[in-house]
């Protein structure tokens, strides 16, 4: 199978349509091309844009495949990742082509997120295979128990439905048809209909072909999986008004995100909306930092600000620096580096264009206080870094917004007080950061405290770009970081988003799923009568 | 300090005013009374409705004394919901009294509430003292790791901010302003407003001054609780709307729920709202359980519909039976059971009225397909035990909707596929149910399928009604029994609506909860590189 994979992927020739129910289909006749972020040049083929038909046939597809059963067991499930991790490895030199003719990426940029991907698809089938993540739950029953009966009550996770996942411009492989979010909905037990990025659709098919194909050797209901092309907004908005649809989840703009939970929280039965959608990632350098690490936060801070082009949702937009003497010189120091870098590529015209205007409309208000790049702007979607800088009690609230691309905020304060009052004006963010030396952020507990409060993790005398894709990551926070707080969309817990509890009351063993029997026969970690233990269950219950 | 409560309890006038910042206060003119649904008698003081400026202040009292720090330790949190529950306890009479007066229930149904209300006070304690449930994280970083090194990645649940709660009519201890709500909240770490029913004002005042004099012990700052009162939806719209609430509770009808999702939807920095908005419990009975077990089945039944006045949330509210002639004697047992039943005392006029008017538009909807109890109604807010019948391919969509009140529409089907249609059709709930003798629930395994899908609870040979407020329960499901199908309102879980992943990236252990150090001192299970272990870490990171 692995061979096929690797065959077909080598010789693949893309189709253009979507791959609805195990076919590949293109009814409509709108119709779209992608186009080199470098030169503008299109690539091949020609996309056939979903219809709404085809849509509700994909969510529908995934709803009888979900009301099927459960589908594949636990451990069906955990070779199926494996597999599946397998075959994006065998077909990882195609993927890559394709993925840097749409994305413009560089090769080791776009490699770093395919491996990363192929190696959280094997750490969930890690977390699947040792199973504790369901959270079993018993409460044995006690039939003589006065004045009523004690009834058996055990519970665990189980999948939510059917998922819909909207791909992200930015991460092609990591948040896209293979990525986190299909991943932990089909390790979940879910079934799922994507929609791809318009940017990359190329790279979109030749994943959802390598899913398919791996797909067919395991035993999934049709309709499990279905992946959607289309570049306007009908598509997702087709998708999230579906009755048959469980949750959605979103990697995008703001503007993108606040439309689809709008759309959900007015169907006839709302469904959850997991939207990720940026943030400034504010980074805070207190006064000893900035005298005695000036050099170290400059690479490092321009660094992050430049990785990816700074088209990442965890690119440090706004950089608060003191208004001091080492405050002086670690923002000259900042724009050195700026003027003497070069301008990436940007991921598309759309990205571009909005990434300019965002630099003219800021370098309208900030006037002087400017500092961009000295090279010429290269790739057609080049974007041009740059820094503006202005008093903390100036910031206004356009100034507070993301824009995305290689630019940041720079903040130039006096007080405690004026972090504080800026820090509330904030929405919420994915990461906070500082940067400090000695003891000094105990004077500043109070901002530090906001800054928790304000975001999803917190870091100290690092950089936000680089998420660590682990048990330990969360990566959301407060709106509009994510649409709900609890949930993260990166890590291992990302895949809570797409299971809820179940409750079964006095239900004999042959109804229950094994993580729920007596004998704990995968000797998961489960909470009985309150203990954690991964004891089987010996005595009857008290009677 | 409890002497102190059950002294001031014992001889406590009622004020009429609301709670806020630890002061009483009455800033409005607009004004209310409590009355009783027996016979309609006011029940004084009059209460003041809580102006715009009172629920700002309250929201804003809160959302300050949350900035201000985490406020309590642990083991604080421990001993003051000890000391709460105590206080409870002290001060049952009293309480007792002036609930049963507000609510009409007879004393052991009230009794019983609070006792459980008082449990699972202590239950809460007993989870923050084992303390696992944070679930925290820790990733240990590899500095030598390339190209880029590993950072330090702790996480765990932290409190989400100020909680708003509306309580509920029916469960005037357990779903007010010392129930699972106001408890999980500042369990977690947050601070509560809560806006009391309107139909037990004088309970919720009592309850308030309970836990103003309890916490008065501690070192909560000041506006870590607030109470308000209000007859109409506008103190609930307003609480949902203030932009320092983070997460609303709400236990009530579909109608309210709705209407306050839809509000927290369209703010500008949307919140989570928890809903629990009822269901109609589905109760199914298989042939052989309707031929073998009758007289169970009936007697079981119509004591589950009746319990509380059939003014649960989890009331059977629909019941499918074989269109066999077993069939027909098991309507005949339930029919004879209600013709003799007892007609309840509704909670309020506004309940008593729309259970009326929803009786009537079924019975001209179901003719003669009908009974009722045919004891007079004796109290003002009494309510007719009544059973509609119909056959399942001719169940209208309105009379699949909750009416709240002792009443049950009795389902007749004769095939698996037309349970299957009804079951599709329905909305989410909080439980379904299944009645089953030898193995014949194998035969109905898909309309069992689609009965768990659909609910939060799946029950066999069981009723509904008396959720047990354990670990392992699960009180939600699907909208609209729950708004957000991931979170239950009942039970240990119900924790975790208010707390979110909080992530810690090279933070030294000065500035790290105690949870996430690497000598664990509280010895909470916790998972490290991916496996759960109560352990230290001893080693430092590989370096």
């Amino acid at each position: 199978m692995i061979d096929k994979v690797e065959a077909v992927l080598t010789e693949y020739d893309l189709t253009g349509k979507q791959l609805i129910n195990a076919q590949w289909s293109a009814a409509g006749s709108d119709q779209f091309t992608a186009s080199s972020p470098v030169d503008n040049a299109a690539i091949g083929p020609v996309y056939s844009e979903a219809t709404d038909d085809e849509v509700d046939l994909a969510v529908h597809s995934a709803a009888k495949a979900f009301r099927e059963g459960d589908g594949l067991s636990v451990l069906d499930r955990v070779t199926f990742l494996e597999k599946l991790a397998e075959s994006l490895e065998r077909s990882m030199g195609r993927l890559l082509e394709q993925c840097v003719a749409e994305t413009g990426y560089p090769v080791p940029r776009a490699k770093g997120e395919l491996v990363r991907t192929i190696q959280q698809t094997r750490d969930f089938a890690r977390l699947l295979r040792e199973g504790s993540w369901v959270d079993a739950r018993i409460d044995r029953g006690d039939p003589s128990r006065r004045p009523f009966p004690k009834p058996d009550i055990r519970s665990m996770m189980q999948p939510l439905g059917v998922v819909g996942v909207i791909g992200a411009s930015n991460f092609p492989f990591a948040i896209s048809v293979v990525g986190t979010d299909t991943v932990t909905a089909l390790a979940a037990g879910c079934t799922v209909v994507v929609k791809g990025h318009p940017a990359h659709p190329g790279t979109c098919e030749m994943l959802a072909e390598v899913l398919r194909l791996t797909m067919d050797e395991f035993d999934f209901p049709e309709g499990s999986f279905s992946l959607l092309q289309g570049r306007g907004n009908s598509v997702g908005e087709r998708m999230v008004m579906h009755p048959e649809l469980s949750a959605l989840a979103f990697t995008g703009s703001e503007a993108g995100g606040r439309a689809l939970c709008r759309h959900a929280a007015l169907r006839d039965q709302p469904i959850p909306v997991f939207a990720e959608m940026g943030s400034v990632n504010p980074v805070l350098v207190l006064p000893n930092a900035t005298e005695q690490r000036c050099d170290a936060i400059a690479e490092g801070f321009v660094g992050s600000l430049l990785l990816g082009g700074g088209q990442f949702c965890t690119n440090p937009g706004m950089l608060l620096i003191p208004k001091t003497d080492a405050g002086d010189q670690l923002l000259e120091r900042l724009s050195e580096r700026i003027r003497g870098s070069a301008p990436p590529t940007l991921l598309h015209v759309g990205i571009a264009q909005s990434y300019r205007d965002g630099l003219v409309s800021r370098q309208a208000e900030l006037a002087e206080d400017w500092v961009e790049s000295e090279s010429a702007v290269q790739a057609a979607c080049g974007g041009l870094p740059a820094l503006g800088v202005v008093d903390a009690r100036a910031v206004t609230d356009r100034l507070i917004g993301e824009l995305f691309g290689p630019f940041s905020l720079v903040v130039r304060w006096e007080s405690q007080d004026e972090l504080c009052e800026l820090m509330d004006r904030l929405p919420g963010q994915l990461t906070t950061t500082v940067h400090c030396v000695g003891n000094e952020e105990v004077e500043f507990a109070r901002v530090i405290r906001l800054m928790q409060i304000r975001s999803g993790r917190f870091l100290m005398n690092g950089f936000p770009t680089g998420v660590e894709p682990g048990d330990a990551m969360h990566h959301g926070g407060p709106f509009p970081a994510a649409s709900l707080p609890h949930f993260t969309s990166i890590g291992m817990a990302s895949i809570d988003r797409f299971v809820r509890r179940m409750c079964y009351q006095d239900i004999p063993e042959s109804l229950l799923p094994m993580q729920l029997w007596d004998s704990n026969p995968t000797g998961i970690m489960r909470r009985i009568d309150g203990q954690l233990t991964r004891e089987a269950i010996e005595e009857p219950s008290a009677s």
